[in-house]
């Protein structure tokens, strides 16, 4: 059994300008987080599928003078329990400055970024993958995590990316879903060679689609294309796409928005396969 | 014909301290609007939504040196011909202060609260409407409306709300929608009432639902019951349902959030009525 640490072993931060606190400051930044191949996850739901997902962690920071501390106690005893995390309590001062909450939970770690290539995923000929093209909103794309993870889709694979996956608002939107729905990122280019090389049917929603959603088989060995709400599907998506589908619009308004047209597609695609229609 | 007026006639707004001015800018507080039973509307698709719903609207105040005015020309042209409506040309000084948004288009109005009243409401035995109970995420009440109108729902009660529905943030995330749809606001005993006269079914959804949500009829007659993400339903709907309906849970996290929730069921509907199921 794996021996747990007591807290008057952790090291305490209380300066802002200590090198961990300046460090994971700093990975709020995009640019950095590519530099150092590193991200920060923060409020407990999140850190906890991490955990589920096997997300290697470096270290953990924590403050148990956080009204919301105590969501986060069963979450800190899994880390107490892996030795290879390193651990520490941060003032409130310091924890307040760390955070990306308006009320913090009281708990981030930095983790090392994984694998976003295609070639790392796993699939088969009946797997269903969500491809999002060029999205921009972090709230969106993480929400779209959360109903693939619902519906038990394979996998999604995210083309020219406008917004990255280590983005906090992701992971927040996503409830660590982010973690445990395998995914890739790669150019549009690329993931449409990579579909075609494992036999995927390509289904491409768009407003110009000509056939209804509900008309097309989605339940498996298929891939579905959502393209972003301001930009639509790249070029290249309908030069290669076997069905071009639409969502109905029996009302006023031009369509319904990105996020809610994957959601959609991906609980259609899990009703299919429960009916084998 | 109705005459179109010149831009010569039109009165402009060059000072923060007109009343009229000052009146626009305190309509972003809630109070206010209450007290003052108008409300504003910002953007030229929120706009014209606004003009097919038939929302009367009181004045227009336009800014042609904002970058993106070129949008509002149609929607001004169509605001020109209604001689009711006030209409003020605004410095981009004045235009920005007013504005909520970022990236003006360069048009406002100001509007009448129209009637929130269950009794205003039309019913038949077939319809479908949406409940949505405590809902507090502006943007979340408003994509909502963007599914009720592309799936053709009937329409959208809201019971005990903690948003309004003249929230700038919901008309924006509805692009309108929340105009051309039925709507009504009403504490969730007096809905329950309601609904119970027109005889719909009520089917609400909730984790705690014994049946999957694709084997209850959503296609005609009921009256489809969400909650908020954060505090679910309230008792007196479990107490009044006909179906208790839960969505799918294949993955880590506890459940889609409460706006995709809506969405999967109204598309649900949508393709029962389609299909005849």
């Amino acid at each position: 059994m794996t021996q747990s640490r007591s807290s008057s072993e952790t090291p305490r931060l209380t300066s802002h300008r200590n090198s961990l606190v300046r460090q994971t400051r700093e990975l709020k930044k995009r640019r950095f987080r590519n530099e150092q191949q590193l991200f920060r996850i923060e409020g407990y739901r999140e850190i906890d599928q991490a955990l589920n997902a096997g997300i290697d962690i470096e270290y953990a920071i924590y403050c148990d003078s956080m009204s919301r501390f105590s969501l986060c106690e069963s979450t800190l005893n899994r880390i107490r329990t892996k030795k290879e995390i390193a651990l520490y309590a941060a003032s409130s001062g310091v924890f307040a400055n760390l955070s990306q909450w308006q009320n913090p939970d009281g708990l981030l770690v930095v983790a090392k970024q994984r694998s976003e290539a295609l070639e790392a995923l796993d699939v088969r000929a009946s797997d269903v993958f969500l491809v999002v093209d060029g999205f921009e909103k972090p709230g969106n794309l993480g929400s779209i995590f959360r109903s693939a993870d619902a519906t038990g889709c394979n996998g999604v694979l995210i083309s020219d990316p406008i917004v990255d996956l280590f983005n906090p608002n992701v992971i927040r939107a996503s409830l660590g879903t982010v973690f445990t729905t395998p995914c890739a990122v790669a150019d549009c280019t690329r993931v449409i060679q990579w579909l075609r090389n494992n036999r995927l049917r390509i289904v491409c929603s768009s407003p110009e689609g000509d056939r209804n959603y509900l008309d097309v088989s989605l339940g498996s060995g298929c891939a579905i294309v959502i393209g972003s709400e301001r930009g639509g599907l790249d070029e290249p998506w309908f030069e290669s796409c076997d069905d071009l589908i639409k969502l109905p619009n029996e009302g006023f308004a031009d369509s319904i928005n990105a996020a809610m047209a994957a959601n959609v597609l991906l609980f259609e695609s899990y009703r299919q396969r429960l009916k084998n229609v």
